[in-house]
């Protein structure tokens, strides 16, 4: 049993990268990517590797999205314009409208040609194109909450990461399981890290534990100074996408208890939903939480746990922004329920 | 057991996505980048992934090139200019002279801060820049010729694939196992398919296997052509050369009867370089075979094996053109030879 996956947003610096680990999965056996420009030739290089997977490029002109999705089991978004170093509040808003308006546009392709198909969202801002995508599917009257994610796992990935090195212990890393909720940007992303596996110190300081939760909400800025205007997070962004899909696809296929923290619309699972709810104390319609996959999809969201007196106030701090990040996806789409 | 891997042009098309597949190997404890450019970013980027690897990026200034290499087990060498589409002969010897200054400053590196290493040579032409790199080493009194490779393991990627094609099945071509010998580069590039695990159809015309053959060959122009002036393989080529630096790295930890094929100095096995020589009627020096991988690096070269008329003919055809390229990388490192 394996599946089609689709890369919208191929040619890019994530799509590039995420394109080559999911031609690698042994469970893609065809693997179309979309893109403005350049898949031809990105798709050339990959159908040379002699991994199970189809490759096929395609592009605008002849039907090209219609064609890329159709039969698609999985589509992987990562479409759209990186951040950049010292944007100013008003170019943000600009980056928002150009992905948002890239997101709206794949996503009516999506809910025309592959409506069944599982969506993940890579395009930033994460708190606002899954609601873009979730109100075009409404709209087309496709819409199916379990189907559509927003990809957090980057988050948890840091969150791994920064503990092991805490720990001493880079290959401990991978096998940390710490839950990342809330959201995908800044300081709706909430560690929790008194849930993690592996421990940190006992003697670990307050003001550490608050450097080491800021640094996994703004783990993306580390990246971006690095890069020195050269862009964003690529490669760790295609390795987390991958690392999700990879979980979505094996869920798809039958195995049980994948979960895995993504930020999901809380009617996918009405009875863990309605926990969130509870437990974030507000009526809220989307936030990332761990979630159970299966071959629906979504089969549950579990609760937030026991959160400790800090947790609890990463989350409330949370919460109003993800509501104006969420309300801004949704406007998007449908202004007149503002 | 776990080693040290560099590698150097680590920010470029095929270095990025060869370092994050590096990156994703459990046996790299510790990947160090080097680039004339960006590597601080790509560093902190990869350094966010949460496998075992310490990912650390270096610059030329304050020795970078130097820090990067002390203590390497195996240094990969993607650093270069790609080859462009239409490009005139005259404009293809200035690539040559500016990859084979390139690979001659950073052999130069690893002769004096990491002579014990596993070279891995991607910079093309490999015809011509293994030769460099082993000059340099000779200069410098460090010559092993068990620890440098010309990486065509591409080439064999290339012919798993399109076997694969041909038989309808690509979920067979990893398992495919056939040898592509010679050189790295259009005619030199032979590949074997008599031997192959998976034989061709038994009505496969001769006029197939002739355009078969001149695909393998010429697969590279394939990529250039789609990419249509945005560059050459790049993903393919990371893989490949992710492909064999995993099994280079098995073998440095023990791991027995590890064999690919790899463009070498026929000295690095004494009795099966002469085989080698004997079998392709010239006293060469370096030659792409199936070679035994150990501890040491080259354990042996295996023979070539029984060729078909066809075969013959084309390594016939491969050797003046590999003497010329040899020849014009010795010279460039040891023009009194000449």
């Amino acid at each position: 049993m394996s599946f089609k996956a689709v890369v919208l947003g191929a040619a890019g610096g994530i799509g590039q990268p995420l394109s080559l680990l999911l031609k690698n999965n042994p469970l893609v056996k065809e693997l179309a990517l979309y893109d403005i420009v350049n898949t031809p030739g990105v798709a050339a290089d990959l159908s040379h590797i002699s991994t199970p997977a189809k490759v096929v490029g395609y592009l605008p002109p002849d039907d090209g999205l219609k064609k890329a999705l159709t039969g698609a089991d999985i589509v992987v978004i990562p479409a759209g314009v990186p951040r950049k170093p010292g944007r100013c509040s008003d170019r943000r808003d600009d980056l928002f409208k150009i992905n948002a308006g890239i997101v709206r546009d794949l996503a009516t392709g999506i809910a025309t040609s592959a409506p069944k198909a599982a969506v993940l969202v890579i395009s930033n801002p994460v708190n606002s194109t899954v609601p873009i995508v979730v109100e075009v599917f409404k709209k087309h009257g496709v819409f199916d909450p379990k189907k559509i994610f927003g990809v957090t796992t980057l988050d948890v990935v840091r969150a791994q990461t920064f503990i092991a090195e805490v720990l001493g212990d880079l290959s401990l890393a991978s096998s940390i399981n710490v839950p990342v909720v809330g959201g995908h940007s800044g300081v709706t992303i909430v560690p929790l890290f008194s849930q993690s596996s592996h421990a940190l110190p006992s003697n670990y300081a307050s003001s550490d534990l608050q450097a080491l939760t800021t640094r996994v909400q703004f783990g993306g800025d580390e990246v971006v100074k690095a890069k020195d205007g050269a862009g964003s997070a690529t490669l760790s962004m295609a390795y987390a996408g991958a690392e999700f899909a990879e979980k979505v696809l094996r869920a798809l296929k039958g195995e049980k208890g994948i979960v895995a923290p993504t930020f999901v619309h809380l009617s996918s699972d009405k009875s863990g939903g309605e926990t969130i709810k509870k437990e974030v104390g507000k009526d809220i319609d989307y936030f990332s939480a761990p979630v159970e996959l299966g071959p629906e999809g979504v089969t549950k969201i579990l609760s937030l746990g026991k959160l400790t007196d800090s947790e609890k106030a990463l989350v409330e701090a949370a919460v109003p922004e993800l509501v104006v990040s969420i309300e801004k996806g949704v406007s998007f789409i449908a202004p007149s329920k503002l």
